[in-house]
């Protein structure tokens, strides 16, 4: 089995999960989608308050052994079991999900492009460079109604955190990608980006 | 009196109206403001709903020769009459505002860098270069907070008007600024605006 490994990354808010799916949808059977966001690391020995603390939008937030150790796993065709991870709690819950091996892995995640290890390992590298402004303005819609929280928290998360992480360590690894997509919803990208596809596979 | 117009354009929320009364305030009695919101078009025979659909953002929205004809009645040492705009009925109100000619000419507004007769008689030319997330988010904790207005409503003015007329109209004016700040808040701005004043006042 030929195996592709496709890297989508972009700031929160960039579209990168819409267009991960997008691009499965296209390979039913042969592609699956390790989403970033379930490699939080496990967190299991600290406080619900000291979770709350946690710089997410940083590197070291990820679990990028295990992440690299399934990525290497379903390249040698083994099954894992991807971690579920718990917003609300702010931990990795007890659950997993059983992944097979499948041709084409897309892996979904802001920061993918950030350690080099994984970098080496993706062979079509796209990011998602959508502007700031409206990244923020999705990023806020989604806090307000889908998980209730209020605007001078969002707001201050977004400039100590989200913003300045994203210009030290996200947009620095646009300079990795392949191909950069401006609009996630774009189907003339998504085009493209299976044109591209279509040429490494040698299909 | 020898006379000097200072300019200050930037997008919504990049601070310019703050930075254009800190600079104010280091010449109490040598400088006056003209704020630009204040020479939105009359609009007198529109309806409030007419009046509603307005795009504020357009350069044609302002009442150029209005504000042109009271920059040089100032610098013709003639006291002007400075409408006053009623942004809750979207039209100017009955009042207006005396302004005596003072030595130091401050405008202050979005677009006025766009106007090619305007930008003639502006001296210093200063462009508030914020990152258009930074602008949205205080231009949101504003609009909930002091307008009593909705994220849907704001959101969808953001990327409609806002955003769009910002970056065909304003954005490529600040090729014409002699100073760029990125800080409207930051002193050592401040001080670096200041010596260019006095040095073009050959003081």
């Amino acid at each position: 089995m030929q195996q592709l490994i496709i890297g989508i990354a972009g700031g929160s808010g960039s579209g990168k999960t819409t267009f991960a799916e997008n691009l499965r949808n296209h390979f039913p059977d042969d592609a699956l989608i390790l989403n970033c966001d379930n490699y939080y690391k496990k967190r299991g020995n600290m406080s619900f308050e000291e979770r709350q603390k946690i710089n997410y939008d940083a590197p070291d937030s990820l679990d990028i052994e295990l992440l690299l150790a399934h990525v290497k796993g379903l390249m040698g065709q083994s099954e894992i079991e991807c971690p579920v991870y718990d917003f609300s709690r702010h931990k990795r819950s007890e659950k997993t999900v059983t992944i097979s091996p499948k041709p084409i892995i897309i892996i979904d995640g802001i920061l993918i492009f950030h350690y080099p290890e994984l970098l080496k390992l993706i062979d079509i590298k796209i990011f998602v460079d959508v502007d700031s402004d409206v990244r923020l303005l999705r990023r806020l819609l989604r806090d307000v109604k889908e998980r209730g929280r209020n605007l001078n928290d969002i707001s201050r998360q977004y400039l100590e955190t989200v913003k300045p992480m994203y210009d030290k360590y996200v947009e620095p690894t646009k300079a990795f990608a392949d191909i950069i997509i401006k609009d996630a919803r774009d189907t003339k990208m998504l085009g493209s980006v299976l044109s591209f596809i279509s040429e490494k596979r040698g299909i």
